[in-house]
């Protein structure tokens, strides 16, 4: 069949494709994501693209969408309309907002069919498993114990284990196995090899097991309400950290902690966190906080040694050493968390006092150890985590990229949630943004700030230093004591009726940031001796919010120059590592064998990071030949 | 060299010893005790005994201790006295009177000595460990995290485990560490199969180790504390268990228990006397309370689930079902014990609603298990329990004895304390009575009782069913409300100023607890299909006291009639193994591997119970032949 060329706008990006193919589907073999929420039944609307050369048709029943005027300029819906020969074709930023929710939808997915990512899937056994057990009642022939009886059951349909049981479980065995006519559910819960009766209740609630996997984010905390019995995500919300009010960063709130009477106040704020979180995950449902049965937290190790009331104070000083990396299993009750007191938690262990769970679990996410081929990860939240490696070896290291890419640091920055703008387009002069959830801007989250700056420097606004460019006669810059800045959004277009601008100074912090970031990698893929396009896949996980402009990151110098189609960017891995190991054992032991088998190169001690750093406060970068495809 | 014969009265045994061997020496060979507190040195004078016929030389400095009178009659010190011919020697009864005290050091002494005992050896290796450690302090080159600094230095030292550490420990070892320059004491704990670090503390406390040893028995709670580095018994108390105000036996405390709100109370009432027990334990010596790292209680399935506060219903009703038989690993608070909160607590495992964790207990101490011989075991407390193998088989049942041979349903009876008369000799209407402590008498325990019955029957003031000889006129023998009594101690010569007596009523009520005790052994062997001939070995734990007459026990129909050499009376095996089970991980599995592997008969269903408990219903015995060597 003939072959023709199909080149979308902005990003330039091209496919080949057989004469005839729609252009939702010549979209999606680019790799690009166009709104598509009617499933390609030309009845939502939302996948409007102009072409801008080119022939084509289009089903007559999606003219309605378009002005005559809007049908001149060659707008189209890209599901009803078919290439007739090589083509070009303009996305609009407003049509491709929806992959933020795809991209959340596709984490739910995961949960729900086997968690699988790209590279790898887990089965479905979550670490509270209730099973459902009809018992034959005791008779003189048959008088083994009430314990015995319920574990002989379990062996027959989980296997052959010996079954522990708490004291407290023990204390209600008997009463609830002859009330409920010897049909009970048991909560079976597993701590390294052995497994625990952690609940007996009457009657089957097989349907009523729920797990809340966390990210301790330093900025964010984030939760989601899982069912454990199908994986299904129910809920998910993300509130600030509250451990903010004593200190901004990681090391500021360490230092309040080894103060006297520091932890306990600090530890405190984060079990509010997760309690105000899970307040907000069950309500208005039908679920009672006494049927969450497990909880597994993703943070990195300063947060994680928080979470636990453990001292971080010898995290700070050199030479970097946690309490611990991997972490005992403990119930709720240990912690006050407001679920079944019984409920387990597990943290998901660290590497080493910069090299938290949370990266840790986003290894796991990505299945790096479960390939042959090199991969790595940049979890970019207040610190740049990155690890690289495949099944034979991992190594990781960090660095500190400060709040920017979270919202922190700069004037108008914001958190992921509604109101942030999150995509900005500056043509002509004219600015295009994209907020969360279609509301009223209310300032800009990380990669809302990434499009911003690749859109400054393109558009000659700024230079390669992140100065701006002083002779320009935009009506967008302002000077506010001698600073100039631009203009996002003017205050007539805001929530709250001032303009949300970028500053100079934003833009240097955020060179700061990812000079740091972009370092961080460059370090570790010279250490072990790689070149870049060795990477044969680069996952890209943090708090930018639920969309990153992969080219964009790329074109600014935080991502390295690779072919974009090997870079994915794959939102909280942190969470999404918490999730999976909630809900598969398996997934959960990966991340013990990660945590323990991942060598940390400690930068701080590493000279060359330093050169690296300095080298990486440009726009892309001082050695241009690291990015060849940069086009400014 | 020349034998000659030795005859020991008054129990007659026989023994050829070597012409020359002293009369201490030829007791011992007989297997007799003679009192021997200065170790042979004819210093204490404690070894009186009396020459009946026969030729002897005594040491001339050991004349000091006898008037002119007492040297004519024959009396010597046995220990200074050679033997020159066949002889004839009669031992006074308080000669003997520090048996008592020997057996309990006896136990000591197992404990001291790698806890051997006839059958078996343990090395010492108690529940929880301390095990000092010099870290060097973390570097750059050796930066792994606290925890797992102390982990390895523990596989160095005690092997090569993964160690847990419970969340409480976990929070105390960052500061610890740094505050006493890297040298602590770990606290190890083994629960199954997995180690946990329970306690870190700074420097050396390794001699600062103790543990409690209980034995939760119906009517009396004995516990000893022990030094686990040396395994050393530093003291030993006892006191009636509280729970006696809710029901005298068994049944009525599960009764109690088994009302709305009566498990707490009666639960609440063995911590009390535990706790109250520590406290004597500890008083006035040099132990700080939060250095007592394990506790072992064993008891029988009743009071083990009235300790865990867990419900005994099942158990009183058929078809006799335990909640557990074999426990949790608990700690001290769980249980509001006040010893060091994290302190690990192990209840020795069951068999079955009757055979509990303290005839297992037994069954380990005397290595039944560990030998090819067939030996048996009978403990007798408020219950009679039995077992009976060896390497390859297990078998035990229980039968109710009523609380008389521990002191209860008697007029007079009373437990093994200071006070109670412990050995009773009747001759020519004299009667002769030692109590513990040489106290003034208050009345009369379980080994008293048994020569009590012996004696009256022995002197034909009682017959074969247990009936006074109305026609006797001896002044000991008074009548209240027609019923017959015989006065064992004139109230001039008590305590209280109240005779002590012993009544038709009580020896009807010993005869039918003997009578149990008897058919369950004789049942338990005729069900394996043997004969009492074929028991190498016979053990007999209980309260009795610290003494037991094995010949008068077999002269009353208590125990079978096979040699007494054969049998050996230990005291009080719950506790001996619930404190070797402290102090030797190796016996408390042991005891975890008896419990698995022994069979229950369930006597209650066994039809040749019933019949065999009325023929024993006699003194000896219907059945005169199955006691051919009494002599009434």
């Amino acid at each position: 069949m003939e072959q023709i060329t199909v080149r979308f706008q902005p990003s330039g990006r091209q496919v080949r494709v057989a004469l005839g193919t729609s252009i939702a589907e010549a979209a999606r073999s680019a790799g690009i994501h166009i709104n598509n929420l009617c499933g390609g039944e030309g009845v939502c609307g939302e996948c409007r693209v102009r072409v801008i050369k080119g022939d084509y048709e289009m089903e007559s029943s999606a003219e309605s969408f378009f002005s005559d005027d809007e049908l001149e300029q060659g707008y189209v819906l890209a599901c009803q309309s078919k290439i007739l020969g090589d083509i070009e074709i303009d996305i609009p930023l407003e049509s491709t907002i929806e992959e933020a929710k795809i991209l959340k939808d596709e984490i739910q997915e995961q949960a729900v069919h086997g968690l699988i990512t790209e590279n790898v899937s887990y089965p479905i056994k979550p670490l509270a498993r209730k099973i459902y057990l009809e018992l034959s009642p005791p008779t003189h022939d048959d008088n083994i114990t009430d314990l015995e009886r319920i574990s002989r059951e379990l062996r027959k349909k989980i296997g052959w284990h010996s079954y522990d049981i708490s004291l407290d479980c023990l204390r209600t065995i008997s009463t609830t196995l002859r009330e409920s006519d010897w049909k009970i559910t048991a909560t079976v819960v597993k701590d390294k090899n052995r497994y625990r009766i952690q609940q007996v209740e009457p009657y089957n609630t097989v349907d009523k097991n729920f797990g809340i996997a966390v990210d301790v984010g330093t900025t964010t905390v984030v939760a989601q309400i899982v069912d454990l019995r199908t994986g299904e995500v129910i809920a998910s919300e993300g509130v600030p950290n509250k451990q903010a009010q004593y200190g901004e960063d990681v090391i500021s709130r360490m230092i309040f902690a080894c103060q006297k009477d520091g932890l306990e106040p600090i530890h405190n704020a984060i079990i509010e966190n997760i309690n105000e979180l899970i307040d907000m995950l069950i309500n208005g449902k039908d679920i009672d906080r006494s049927h969450i049965n497990a909880m597994v937290a993703a943070g990195n190790t300063t947060m994680s040694h928080l979470l636990l009331n453990l001292s971080p104070c010898s995290i700070r000083l050199e030479p970097y050493v946690p309490t611990a990396d991997v972490y005992p299993q403990i119930y709720a009750k240990d912690l006050s968390i407001n679920i079944n007191p019984g409920a387990i938690i597990e943290v998901i262990p660290s590497v080493a006092s910069y090299v938290g769970g949370d990266i840790v679990a986003g290894v796991m996410v990505c299945g790096i150890p479960d390939n042959s081929e090199v991969q790595g990860l940049i979890d970019i939240g207040t610190n740049g985590e990155i690890a690289i490696g495949n099944e034979e070896w991992l190594v990781c290291c960090s660095a500190s990229a400060g709040p920017a890419f979270e919202g922190g640091g700069t004037r108008c920055g914001m958190r992921a949630t509604k109101g942030a703008i999150e995509k900005i387009e500056i043509r002509d002069g004219n600015v295009k943004y994209q907020t969360i959830g279609n509301a009223s801007p209310r300032g800009i989250c990380g990669s809302g700030l990434i499009d911003c700056i690749y859109e400054l420097v393109k558009n000659g606004i700024i230079g390669s230093t992140g100065k701006f460019n002083r002779d320009l006669k935009d009506p967008r810059i302002t000077y506010e004591d001698d600073i100039p800045q631009y203009i996002i959004a003017y205050g007539d277009e805001t929530d709250s009726g001032d303009p949300i601008v970028i500053t100079e100074l934003d833009i240097d912090n955020l060179i700061k940031s990812k000079g740091a970031v972009f370092a961080a990698i460059k370090s570790l893929v010279d250490y072990i001796g790689l070149g870049f396009d060795q990477l044969e896949r680069f996952y890209v996980a943090g708090g930018f919010g639920n969309y990153l402009n992969i080219r964009k990151a790329i074109n600014i110098g935080l991502l390295p120059d690779i072919p974009e189609e090997r870079i994915a960017f794959i939102g909280n891995s942190s969470l999404s590592g918490a999730r999976m190991s909630l809900i598969s054992e398996a997934a959960f032991e990966k991340c013990i064998s990660i945590a323990k088998s991942m060598t940390n190169i400690e930068l701080s001690v590493y000279q060359p990071f330093m050169d690296e750093y300095v080298a990486a406060l440009f726009l892309p970068h001082t050695d241009k030949r690291l990015f060849p495809s940069v086009d400014y």
